[in-house]
């Protein structure tokens, strides 16, 4: 089962969608050109960002002169605190409203680095910054969705680096579809879903990116997007309130790998849409185990992306490239930047 | 229900999924500019393009001389016709092999005309084109997407106007859904969802940008995509083979009123994916309906496009603008072609 020639579906367990895989359309050895992107060269500070130390925002705050990272409330987010009202009953005019807040997280105080530029130090002040805002909104809401759009190819037009959390009282349609299916996995085999999943790509380890003492990195059996990987917690753990420093640690660690490896692919910059899974945090969660998601769009090059365009919205997913095919691309892939390695 | 001044989330009923909507951030009467995007100024006929009459293609077909529409077998298809074997009954690594075919559909012989800008004629060409592909290909396969990739932004690198459908032995995860929804309406309704929920946006008329006799168009109440609307047909037709002569030169008018009112809204030809969703072919039908979703990225010009990325692809889709504001701003936008105005 390591190769697949012919044209197949695989079916995501986590939400029950299926993913249409093509390798007849690019089943050869990696023939994409690595090409080298210019450096964007953008300044350590810039008086004009209203996420760099010390520069005051458009409502008149003044960011703290901050040394790792830095949160604020987002003036413009899409969720804000408000009193609810029932739910409508009609089916074909669901709706209900909603209370929340959406805050942004910046990751470091220098306006030109990224994720896989950080030290692991400062990595593990990121995972402790998530873990504090996850700790703090838990006590309010239901549902903590900490997330990084990364690059202008995914609406991020600040490249000063930072992610953001979206919190709120109900449970979003992709937590409550992964629940369910948690749920019923965990009824049926007594077991976590992502938990035995974990075991046997361990043994299997032809889709394994990544994996220390407390994590694992995988291209998951049924990848949507090219390169798109799931992070998993070996350890029992559903939600970011139960990490120990030494599980951050790690995690950083692997943060540090998988981001590297993905900037090296390309020699660019590799953007992504990256969130964190945990738990609802009003129930019990035997059957939950916290994940995170990495979609990266870049198909060919660094300019090159996979477009998730009409068949994909109307009937599912598609991909060329085998998920196999691109662990074996991230395997290969060094652990010292590409920046570091031309220096 | 007419104005939603607060954070709310909205339903889709034939997918189960809702949508965040934020009218706080963009609640204000239209602000977005009306930029007049150059012209492409294409040829007519272009010796370089696949798709024009007379050219040759990369396998040495010779496309013919044709007056309206062409069709040809995608040799680059995602799909191919093949023997299959039975599917693994592991939940955590499910795999199916599936056997289909791809089809390209030209549009028009002109090189650089698109959909808004046939006679209607020339379109009632196109519907009874994806009705001739319907039907020879029903014969074969359970499930028949037509759709179109509209504009670079949505990954269509050719601009000949041309659409596409694949057809396959499997439900799409999308038809296998909106199958499921619309059955389960059904038996407990004993109608048709999409007759029902016509009926009442047809009362409500606030949604309403278009309808004929035979067809409806209209922004639907969980609309994901700014301008994102759903083209029903209101007689009691499951499928592309059921239309008469009659229903397919309205259809004809529904789209050519549709995507003129498109480009009309930043006076540019306007991207989108749409597509064709019909009954299986495989089952008793009552409760589908033959209906179309176009979802357009566009958000405040012709440059600016809303992104569905972090938060969208972990959580669910977010909108600024309601469904209300969007089908108020298409209702004001001209039926007649910009370009035509200009004349
Ligand atoms: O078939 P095309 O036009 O080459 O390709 C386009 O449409 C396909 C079907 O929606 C997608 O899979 C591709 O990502 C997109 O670029
Ligand atoms: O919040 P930002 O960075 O302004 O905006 C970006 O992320 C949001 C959350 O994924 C999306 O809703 C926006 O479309 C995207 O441009």
């Amino acid at each position: 089962m390591d190769t697949f020639e012919f044209t197949h579906r695989r079916q995501n367990p986590l939400t029950g969608k299926w993913i249409l895989v093509s390798p007849h359309r690019n089943n050869r050895p990696w023939l994409g050109a690595t090409e080298a992107v210019a450096d964007d060269s953008l300044p350590a500070h810039d008086a004009s960002c209203p996420l760099c130390p010390s520069n005051t925002r458009a409502n008149g705050e003044v960011n703290p002169a901050y040394a790792h990272t830095h949160v604020f409330k987002n003036d413009f987010g899409a969720l804000i605190a408000q009193d609810t009202v029932p739910a409508t009953e009609d089916p074909l005019f669901a709706i209900e409203t909603t209370s929340g807040e959406c805050r942004v997280i910046c990751f470091s105080p220098e306006h030109n680095k990224t994720l896989p530029e950080l030290t692991l130090g400062e990595l593990t002040a990121v995972v402790t910054t998530w873990q504090q805002q996850y700790v703090e909104l838990a006590s309010q809401y239901k549902c903590i969705q900490i997330f990084e759009n990364k690059g202008a190819i995914m609406g991020c037009s600040q490249p000063h680096p930072h992610g953001q959390v979206w919190a709120h009282q109900h449970l979003s349609t992709e937590i409550a579809t992964e629940d369910a299916a948690q749920l019923a996995y965990f009824n049926q085999h007594g077991r976590s879903l992502l938990a035995d999943y974990a075991s046997r790509e361990l043994e299997a380890k032809n889709r394994v990116v990544f994996a220390n003492q407390h994590w694992l990195v995988v291209v998951p059996f049924w990848a949507a997007w090219p390169f798109e990987t799931l992070l998993i917690c070996l350890d029992d753990v559903q939600h970011f309130g139960q990490l120990s420093p030494a599980q951050n640690q790690a995690l950083a660690e692997a943060l540090q790998v998988l981001t590297i490896k993905y900037d090296n692919i390309f020699n660019c910059s590799f953007p992504y849409s990256m969130g964190w899974h945990s738990a609802p945090t009003d129930r019990e969660q035997p059957y939950w185990r916290l994940h995170a998601h990495f979609y990266p769009p870049l198909l060919r090059s660094a300019t090159v992306k996979k477009h998730m365009v009409g068949y994909e919205m109307l009937g599912e997913s598609q991909r060329d490239l085998t998920a196999e095919t691109a662990a074996t691309i991230l395997q290969a892939a060094s652990s010292v930047h590409y920046k570091k390695e031309k220096q």
